[in-house]
């Protein structure tokens, strides 16, 4: 008697827009880590350490409400190349005074900006990064700068096989060069890479490169309540409520 | 009475030079895979598929043979920037008929120029990088392209944090923009980044860019009995017989 191996459900059958699909890129802020909570968090901690008070929360919001508009600076030529902890620290500047904290020392200044350099991963991002790279060449594609990515991810333990950086191409997303320019450097086609990012605007504009795409909308992203990016008429490859259910959307156990 | 924890071996007390050190970068053609068993590997798989006969060690010494004098021709700016997966595959083609190959289809020399992107490591390269990892950043630092970096890390288990090229700088090693980029990128000073590498020569370079430096001979990396690169002058910071002791020598357990 053949004793036949016990069967799981079999494999789902991707759609044919997803066969060709070798490379997962992946935006990071909002996307695979909690930009404005590690914040809120290093804030409080930076408050208790110090015995200052200020609105933390309303800090983070402003912080990264300053990032497009900066990125934007530099891409109309108004601003020499700047990397995104030059940027960051450019629009923490502006912030100081509304927010009392203009008397901070320098260093402690520094600590704060790098605090982009610890954010805290979703709780689904390791384990869904882990299960994907399984399958596919896994790489970030974020504005932030290298430094700011590798120690991002080293301290949050995120498995990748590449990190790439805008920094790279010299160009900030959503320019159609930062799309290209990754598939170039992997050595693949446009189409054999996927954007997995939680913003409408970036998938947009990774879909106009040739690129497929994974919209992961995160509702916590500006916390409770906050505002998400509309949707617009993007049509997504595939759409997961996370990382992990991304993976096994893409048949991987 | 007291319990006093086993007490292991103190930590070793780093020379100073070593001790603001945060990065590792890694050689990797030699220093970390063996590129030449592993491409007399792929040849004779290749062999026994098709049924033809070559010289394979012969063939893997003379295509290692033409990589610096290629990397030159576009130093000098003799040829426009070209990846090393289009340097090896020029070179390869010039070797074919010597070595009886003239006759391969497109598709098998294709796959032939990337058994780079599948060299295997040495014995001690997976253990001793994810112990060196632990402590430090580590990334590579290779004239091997990003994408047959990636391919190659992927496949061989390889830990890193961040997979760096010269092709990101536009520069072949030696040429001392390469490693002065590696630190720009990641965020330190040269002094912070230690190069750890089998071949004096890019030893050398990086400390004249500021980077300490971890030689590990390979004396197997030309095969048996072959020549190793002269050490010359040049005093390093640290010698290591494979990865696994420059671990130790570093105190990480």
């Amino acid at each position: 008697m053949t004793l036949l191996p016990t069967l799981g459900p079999p494999p789902p059958v991707l759609p044919i827009a997803l066969q060709g699909v070798r490379v997962l890129v992946f935006d990071i802020f909002g996307t695979v880590v909690d930009w404005r909570g590690s914040l809120v968090r290093e804030g409080l901690a930076l408050q208790q350490r110090l015995g200052l008070a200020a609105d933390w929360p309303a800090l983070a919001d402003a912080w990264r409400a300053g990032y497009r508009p900066a990125m934007a600076r530099v891409a109309r030529g108004e601003q020499p190349w700047a990397t995104i902890d030059q940027l960051h620290r450019q629009i923490l500047d502006g912030l100081l005074p509304q927010f009392g904290l203009a008397g901070l020392p320098e260093a402690e200044l520094d600590q704060l900006n790098r605090a982009w350099h610890r954010l805290a991963p979703w709780p689904d991002s390791v384990a869904g990064l882990a299960r994907l790279r399984t399958r596919y060449v896994t790489s970030t594609l974020s504005n932030g700068n290298m430094a700011l990515l590798v120690n991002l991810s080293k301290q949050a333990g995120l498995p990748w096989d590449c990190v790439l950086s805008a920094e790279l191409i010299g160009r900030y997303k959503p320019d159609l060069a930062v799309y290209t320019g990754a598939a170039r450097l992997l050595g693949w086609a446009p189409e054999q890479l996927m954007l997995v990012a939680a913003h409408p605007s970036d998938l947009a504009a990774a879909q106009l490169a040739g690129l497929r795409t994974a919209y992961i909308p995160r509702p916590a992203e500006c916390g409770p309540g906050g505002p998400m990016e509309a949707v617009g008429d993007t049509v997504f490859d595939t759409v997961a409520a996370d990382l992990g259910e991304l993976a096994t959307q893409l048949g991987i156990a």
